[in-house]
């Protein structure tokens, strides 16, 4: 479908950002730019990207939309692609054994234009193209979307699926039915904050001997971030509870007026 | 996205056609029979394809949607084309001097939808990659359809428009209203077990000189138990939350061969 009116300028909007893990192919960025630029996306990030960055074929396959491609990101780990997002959406097209909440594309809108009327930043997250997203890169997202597509014919390119969703982040925003926020939960801290307390709890879980199976570590580890991930922490609830595991972790360290033996077994 | 169960068989339901007017490319046929495939559409009509038909560049592009390839069916009009449908959609990105209604996606999925509930066939009209429909097509179909794309950057190629189209057609028809899969969430732990949680953390932080000013130790007990109960924990979450406390707060009690000491972490 042509039309584009080359008359109109483009006005960068706030909106979801669209974070690549790993893609291996410059076209599928390309064509993923252009997809957001269709429905008014704009800032894209890549996540070591495999033939690096900038990529000649790329811009090709993004027929012009170069205020996407100008503006691209790349990260080294996807902990400092999300740093700034307060909501992070997983896209998979296949159910993952994990203790969290599945939504539709157009949920995720909704979800998504809430946030961003509030003036926070959120993103959306897309595998690399032979196997989507690993395990620990869904376990630092909110929340699974997945497409109500045909599950005897379910394999969507990437682009296809930042289409999907870009356009229903602008069915969602541009119709004014963004939910107002409600002012009664303070903010969610930053991914970032989310990330470094998984860090800290993790070595100091290695530390004291946690993961008596190291085979099983991964798996309790995206455990762990699943559960502490659905709590949506505010910046002071992590301060917190980073001052609970460093409490408990130094207790032998210094000295408590009130520390009590731990009770006497009795012999 | 990965994700196809090749288990599953596909069934063909009743759907809507997409007839595409002199498509020039084989690659957009077959992307056009994939995107079709992925939201269950099946009903593939050609009206004088440039290069023939069948055509080998189509097939490949298409994925394996053989389904749909093995149905295409070729006209030499558009009126033949359409000559079964009783509600016709033209899909075009640009405005046409014509006295005809201009809807978007999702209020023609209804209209498809209600249609095909009564029993009745339609179809939605695709032009030729160039220059889209001619204003004498778009005189034959019902309504106008247009997506809500950023003007300024409006141009998507047809397959593209083709899976938007599908995507609001399953949406709104019956077989839309289901994910593929859902969140595998397990029961929440019955509330005692909660509050053991609760009471094992907190004499671990008597313990450790956690509450530095006594008076402020209820509100940080309250706001400690409010930010764990929001996690909605499961049984057997909450087991490996106590084994979390248990075992950094026993780590100086026994021996660990694999001890470090905590990386410092920085946040």
């Amino acid at each position: 479908m042509a039309g584009t009116d080359t008359s109109i300028k483009i006005e960068l909007q706030p909106s979801p950002a669209v974070i690549l893990c790993e893609p291996q192919l410059g076209e599928n960025i390309g064509t993923a730019a252009r997809a957001m630029a269709n429905f008014g996306l704009w800032d894209l990030r890549l996540v070591r990207p495999r033939d690096g960055w900038p990529n000649e074929k790329a811009v090709a396959a993004a027929s012009r939309a170069d205020h996407v491609i100008e503006r691209v990101r790349v990260f080294e780990t996807l902990e400092d692609a999300i740093a700034d997002l307060t909501l992070v959406l997983a896209t998979t097209a296949r159910p993952r054994d994990m203790q969290k909440e599945v939504i539709g594309p157009d949920e995720a809108a909704q979800r998504m234009a809430a946030q961003v009327a509030g003036g926070r930043c959120v993103g959306l997250l897309f595998g690399r193209e032979k196997w989507g997203l690993l395990n620990e890169e869904v376990a630092l997202a909110d929340t699974i979307v997945t497409l109500p597509v045909e599950p005897a014919f379910a394999s969507l390119n990437i682009a296809q699926a930042v289409l999907l969703m870009a356009y229903e982040w602008r069915r969602h925003s541009a119709s004014g039915t963004a939910l107002p926020f409600s002012g009664v939960m303070a903010e969610v801290a930053p991914r970032e904050e989310l990330v470094g307390l998984f860090g800290h709890l993790e070595s100091t879980l290695d530390a004291s001997g946690f993961f008596t199976a190291p085979d099983k570590r991964p798996t309790v580890i995206n455990n762990l971030r699943t559960m502490l991930e659905r709590g949506k922490f505010t910046s002071q609830e992590i301060r917190t509870l980073r001052g609970v595991i460093s409490s408990i972790d130094r207790r032998h360290e210094r000295p408590n007026p009130n520390r009590q033996k731990p009770a006497a077994k009795s012999d």
